[in-house]
């Protein structure tokens, strides 16, 4: 497997992609997307456990449940959500796929609608339209970076991922997209995220493969807690590299594909946490010895997510009281008496130092724990002893800046 | 059911109180209070679901556990939390405890204790032996405003209700005081509170009257959804009052009871959620027609606990689609085509606005939603539409004081 330099959609063979300025934004910024594949692509998608789904949500679930092996276009706005719009907000999410395939000639349901931004507003369809005929003129096979900046809200930067990796003699490409910033939580939230591949594989097999990667990655980063009503992270799959087909869960074909994916998702997830609202700490939280993988990742969640740790990393003080008790009140198993806790941070050559052994505080020394606090990368650890459950998840500080954008993010 | 002017625990005849310094605290302001009756009590407590529970709570649970009817003092320190300190600090906590029954030669097991404050170090025991001695000889019937100044830690205030009742012809006072700050939720959270009466009631009864009235104040509360190592809710009754023994919870005497101690622990639960750290806003959230009241509950608790939210009423940004997003990600039953939103601010006289009728926004006008969250007290208000369940929590928003008090508490 290699990691491509300067990923986007389009360094996979068969994609072109295009970000134009429809003025769906108030600002001029890019703000509509479109990838477009050669031929059409096996397609599967994750989505938002949100009750309130939004409409292009719920387009989606149906396109790709009649239609899985025939989606050729994704276009994606941000600036306006679609979520909370009702009848009309549905007609519109439909209206825009159509769009896409009048303009490009394709067959009817063969195009994927996502969209960002403020939500319980509907989508300026004039504008939309005018934006989808300018991307389809302006598609090209560099045009994915365009594509990458058009999708962005409040992040400060394209989120870009791409490896290559040998399958069956064949040459794969794997490389994605995202976006994020707020409203960043497992279970997916205001996050999209398109992956592309040119790799042959069945509909299963991309399903399985793509909800096993999302699992670990996606799922697996949190910035606030809150899960939106528009996350979505779909996979396009042409076939062009001439691998053979990929069908079997079990096969050694599938593993290197899962690998690469798996990779992929990852680089992307902990780029929507660097980028996080506000963000100034990366934190890695590392929760082994527990009953079950399920009690790993409660627990590893309950710290990532409680206000009170999030707030001292900002403030790099290394109050580990906080993060025991997010772990009391996660619902995980716990034994006081055997918990163990741990900081480091690699990137800064700090190794980990033990600050609790199985319930008590060590003597370690203040400044030795302030050290690891005090920069940009943290890692927690905790062992509890009790199993051989394992769950690492990734989040960033509650600073000031989050407090600001968050404020008054709709004026 | 009358309120009392300037309530404290020595409001209930019987009662007497003192607050003193005793060094626990870096500056020296009041740390240890110490609560005492005239004769042995009937008591009850909640405690804290967090599973690194306190020493002082592990001692309470086992002393009310076999002595229910024999207590007659409780100590309070704050500065130190006697959390994460092992088996020293199981000792200490049970040292606490013998050195005020010697102090006021009392029975064995005849004291609760309660800490608060920073988590991992150990008592200072000296401090707390001298600080017991001086609180001890301070006793008096009028010492129950330094008692509740003596248990603060972030707080910027002392919290304090108190009714009198008529029961079975005798007049029953209950008084309480509590302290809370950071780290407020429901399920108990680095909060204190001690509730005295005179009231003549059997333990069977005092412990399901707490049970009940905790569940709709101080379990209704949020400020960041943390549940602390110490949280505890204890409640003694030293009988003085006179009245027929309150043994029945179908009875006349019991509803009576429980009508007011539920105001006085709404009064102390508001009154925590107004000095939350950094709180600029009072916000009442109100879920109705859930499909039952614990999905209600579910639903109001998710909106009162979104950072999102949160800080979208600190800048007074009506964003309801944060509103509605929270709500659906709550684990409530939800039908996106019947829930409804509004939007109040009685205490400015700005009646209800409806902000969403049935899963769409209506064509209310910005400037009226504004007019709304811009005032200091705002109530929040879902219909979902699918049957009886109802819910009433009550939090504050998400400032950038919050961020500066907890980004550097221990320092």
């Amino acid at each position: 497997m290699q990691r491509i330099t300067s990923p986007t959609v389009t360094s996979v063979p068969g994609f072109v992609a295009a970000g134009v300025a429809a003025g769906i934004k108030l600002s001029s910024e890019l703000d509509l997307a479109l990838v477009v594949s050669e031929v059409p692509c096996t397609a599967a998608a994750v989505f938002t456990q949100n009750r309130f789904a939004a409409a292009p949500v719920v387009y989606d679930r149906t396109v790709l449940g009649f239609n899985p092996m025939g989606i050729q276009a994704v276009v994606i706005n941000s600036g306006c959500a679609n979520a909370c719009t009702g009848t009309e907000g549905m007609a519109n999410a439909r209206r825009m796929a159509e769009m896409v395939e009048r303009a490009l000639g394709l067959e009817a349901h063969s195009c994927l609608v996502m969209s960002t931004g403020v939500i319980g507003t509907q989508l300026p369809m004039e504008k939309i339209q005018r934006g989808i005929q300018d991307a389809a003129a302006a598609l090209r096979s560099a045009g994915g970076s365009d594509a990458a900046r058009a999708i962005l809200t409040t992040d400060t930067r394209p989120k870009t991922a791409g490896v290559t990796v040998e399958i069956g003699g064949a040459r794969v490409t794997i490389a994605g997209m995202c976006k994020g910033a707020g409203m960043i939580h497992p279970n997916m939230a205001t996050m999209l995220a398109l992956i592309c591949t040119d790799a042959a594989i069945t509909h299963e097999a991309l399903d399985v493969v793509l909800r096993r990667a999302v699992e670990v990655s996606f799922n697996a980063v949190t910035v606030d807690g809150d899960t939106s009503t528009n996350d979505t992270t779909a996979i396009l799959a042409n076939g062009l590299a001439g691998n053979p087909l990929i069908d079997d869960p079990a096969s050694l074909a599938f593993a290197a594909f899962e690998e690469a994916l798996t990779a992929v998702c990852i680089d992307l997830a902990q780029q929507l946490v660097r980028d996080g609202e506000g963000a100034t700490k990366f934190v890695t939280v590392i929760v082994n010895g527990a009953k079950s993988d399920a009690d790993a990742r409660r627990a590893a969640k309950a710290i990532a997510n409680s206000p009170l740790v999030k707030t001292a990393l900002y403030g790099g003080d290394a109050n580990w009281g906080r993060i025991l008790c997010a772990v009391g009140y996660s619902g995980a198993e716990v034994d006081p008496d055997r918990a163990s806790l741990f900081f480091a941070s690699k990137q800064a050559g700090l190794d980990w130092l033990q600050v609790v052994d199985r319930g008590q505080p060590t003597d370690y020394k203040e400044e030795d724990a302030a050290a690891r606090f005090a920069q940009p990368e943290i890692e927690i650890r905790v062992e509890l002893g009790l199993g051989e459950g394992h769950a690492t998840v990734w989040t960033c500080d509650l600073s000031h800046e989050y407090v600001n954008i968050n404020a008054h993010y709709r004026t």
